[in-house]
């Protein structure tokens, strides 16, 4: 008997043997006749708010279906959705709001039956394609690789069951290419296997801009959308779509040529960002070298539009995107173009910025000059950026490895994360009595709302005997670091001038 | 006997052997008792622009003197201003406007002589700083350096002449650290050597954001500054003689904690710039082989604030200031700082864009797989931006290099340039009389106004027998791009759809 359990709720559930959830998905489906079926696939930090979307439309009323696979990881969120619990915890009000809505309606239920494909006139595709990533122990990056085989497994599962006239929306972040190559191929194999039409069912493509965090909801609903389609009808019908669930009067759809253009888009997007901070890195050092404050300049520099998007210096790049979405492009140049040269630039944004707490835990010990070995270090924040529970790729956790590796005694303080699940380590969110012990080293990692102007924190922090303080993320202000600098040492990345 | 001409009138002037203005300067001073004196040292293509801003000050009334080097380059500038013949060529009116209006008081008076700097309260450095690149034909980028020999002759004529009390202004770009490791021992040698006071003078740092072209004189008088001071006294004293030029109201003053800040921020600025360019490189080849229009993406892309400074494709980068600054930088932290380790992603995007030119000119050559040899080839636009008449350093030269290599037939046009100063070229401004002669291959190199929308030009191409035209910087329309290709064959750099 396999079960999966819910890290909110700490309830278990058992994976039943028998996946048949037919009869749930006919009953659901018949309260909602007449009414247009969307199945939105994957209930990751995208599907799942992306089923609250459709189930919230702006100018339809959709009978939505959620699908994921019943397994240790994801057979709770189904449960749990079904049950009336949200799987994810964010800081937007709005996700409540929403899925209140939703449970009144009764329009959303979720199931793993791939049997929900098959009823659909919709199906948005939200399931991850990962990197792997081959690094050492400094994140030297050896190798990588993207295996579509889980992402094909996923598309197929669509094309065994749905209709011969359904609209598939591919919002994954995906390698250019993949919907003319991939995804398109295999629907048309599948249609043609059960003797139905190969010519009826539209495929288009259209990237999400989802910030999770205070602002989720609005940043797909409430957010510019770029779409494709694999032919014009496609395209037509994605557009028609989009704007049942998009606000585009104020934020117009974009519409470009070709599926590779809008595949493209997206990992140029996530790629520009992931160089800019790769830029902003070797300033850094610089800045520290010449006594310079780095960010008082990037504040000057950025006073011009033209040079408003330059990064600030850090701690490190985390999140499911920016770690990964250069190399999904530099991979589909080789292996989906067949170009015998890389996206060199691409590929070294994320090395440099893979190293980023590397050079952080190289300049604490450094900088510091003293033996870590049984310190006691308080780090500030494991999330991979503020105000959000999302600690996947978080550059706190080589940071974290590294201090592990000179003996340090670590304890690890987030207002939004109770466990660190790639560590399975307990995390406190009560500063007050962290900081009532001894410590030798407090690192902000994570520029958090309640470490920014915490003068109660602060004040707290002065009483204490000296000890060193490293803001690795900005998070300090002037007058806080001249009143922590009167009893304690305190150093910034970026910053040369202290 | 030497002798300096005037490229705008081709009058020849005589350089005097004996360099004694003193006399004039006496004279013209006289004639301001009162008035604080602005001399601005260098009359490039900001320090000849920056007399015209400080003659025409927002809140108080200068004598200025504008001091340039008696040579075969510069002294015509001399004459030719204080003959009413303003020495830059520009698309801003405003240019016009206010020499007229500096002619009509009397203000300005334009000087070899270094006499200049004993009677001024306020010297403005805009003397240039060159890196010499060593590069191969195909611009590898092989060695670099920095030779400071004469701006420290510059800062010395300064420090030789000046007041004990003066405010020194540099705006030249220099590597980070040189306001205090190299201009303020300097000044203070002299002033001792001269038995003066040492602890009197002001020295500032203030970068100019000049942009050449129908902005120029908003560029600095209507625009965002970044100061700093050796000290509290000198930076104050740099925010007071700001505040009399520029329109610090809407574009508010930014005083960063040292010279080296703002000297960092400067070169910062434009390799940020030029790193931007450099990333768009790579995704340009990647839009060719996956069928993607590049321009259409970045379009889609740059809708998020966050995304707005993304670069398009092009020919490549030139200028004074962005094919340099980043080496500046990094020539800096080894030269100035001592660091064994240098800016390898700035040393490296410069390598990238002067490889541009080198691509655009293999993708002409494979794309349409054609012997060039003999081909008669029209370039449009020599100068290195849009509506400028500037060729420093302009990606064409390389590009018209690389077709002359091959043998081909080159003739240039430009509606700014008469005269390719570097490559001793004539350009012609006729369009029509051009098109009207034999082509094989159109280049289109500049997006200049006269390029875009020219329905006229564009229905005369469509007369023509079949040709090769090759847009490198994106000027062409879709709609023309359209009528183009039902007669010749159009190639973008960028796009892969055609």
């Amino acid at each position: 008997m396999k079960i999966s359990k819910s890290p909110l709720t700490n309830k278990i559930y058992e994976i039943p043997s028998k996946l048949d959830d037919s009869q749930n998905i006919n009953e659901f489906i018949k309260k909602f006749q007449g009414k247009k079926i969307v199945v939105v696939q994957g209930l990751g930090f995208v599907g799942a708010v992306m089923s609250l979307i459709c189930s919230n439309a702006l100018t339809e009323e959709y009978a939505v279906i959620g699908v994921d696979l019943a397994n240790e990881n994801n057979f709770w969120k189904i449960k749990s959705i079904n049950e009336g619990v949200f799987p994810i915890i964010a800081s937007d009000p709005k996700i409540n709001e929403f899925f209140d809505n939703t449970k009144s309606k009764g329009n959303l239920y979720v199931t793993y039956d791939s049997y929900a494909y098959s009823v659909a006139n919709v199906i948005i595709v939200d399931i991850n394609l990962d990197v792997e990533k081959v690094s050492d122990f400094d994140k030297n990056l050896l190798n990588y690789n993207v295996d579509l085989t889980l992402f094909e497994i996923g598309i197929k599962a669509i094309g065994n069951n749905c209709r011969e006239d359904v609209l598939i929306l591919v919002e994954t972040t995906v390698p250019p290419g993949t919907c003319a190559k991939i995804v398109y191929p295999i629907i048309k194999e599948c249609l043609s296997k059960r003797n139905l039409a190969t010519n009826r069912f539209k495929l288009g493509h259209s990237y999400e801009r989802v910030m999770p965090g205070p602002d989720y909801i609005n940043s797909i609903q409430n957010f510019y959308r770029v779409f494709s389609g694999i032919d014009d009808i496609s395209a037509d019908e994605t557009e028609k779509f989009l704007r049942t669930i998009i606000s585009t009067e104020k934020y117009p759809l974009t519409r470009l040529g070709n599926t590779n253009s809008t595949e493209m888009a997206k990992v140029l997007e996530n790629s520009y960002r992931a160089m800019n901070i790769a830029f902003i890195v070797e300033w850094s050092r610089f800045a520290e070298l010449a006594g310079v404050n780095l960010y008082e300049v990037v504040n000057a520099v950025r006073m011009r539009p033209t040079h408003c998007n330059m990064m600030f210096p850090g701690i490190g790049v985390g999140g499911y995107c920016l770690t990964k979405d250069p190399l999904l492009a530099a991979w589909s140049k080789q292996n989906l173009f067949h170009s015998d040269s890389t996206l060199q630039e691409s590929e070294r944004s994320v090395q440099i910025n893979d190293q980023m707490p590397l050079f952080a835990f190289n300049y604490l010990k450094e900088t510091f000059g003293i033996n870590l070995k049984g310190k006691k270090i308080l780090l500030l924040g494991v999330s991979y950026r503020s105000d959000v529970a999302d600690t996947r790729y978080t550059p706190v956790e080589p940071f974290y490895d590294y201090l592990l590796s000179e003996g340090a005694n670590i304890t690890l303080h987030d207002p939004y994360v109770d466990l660190w699940d790639e560590k399975s380590l307990i995390v406190s969110s009560d500063l007050k009595t962290l900081i009532s012990h001894p410590i030798d080293i407090l690192v902000y990692c994570t520029n958090h709302r309640e470490y920014i102007s915490n003068s109660s924190f602060i004040s707290l922090l002065t009483e204490k005997p000296k000890l060193f303080i490293f803001d690795t993320v900005g998070v300090l202000l002037e007058s806080e670091i001249a009143l922590l600098s009167k009893v304690h040492t305190v150093k910034i990345v970026g910053r040369g001038d202290l």
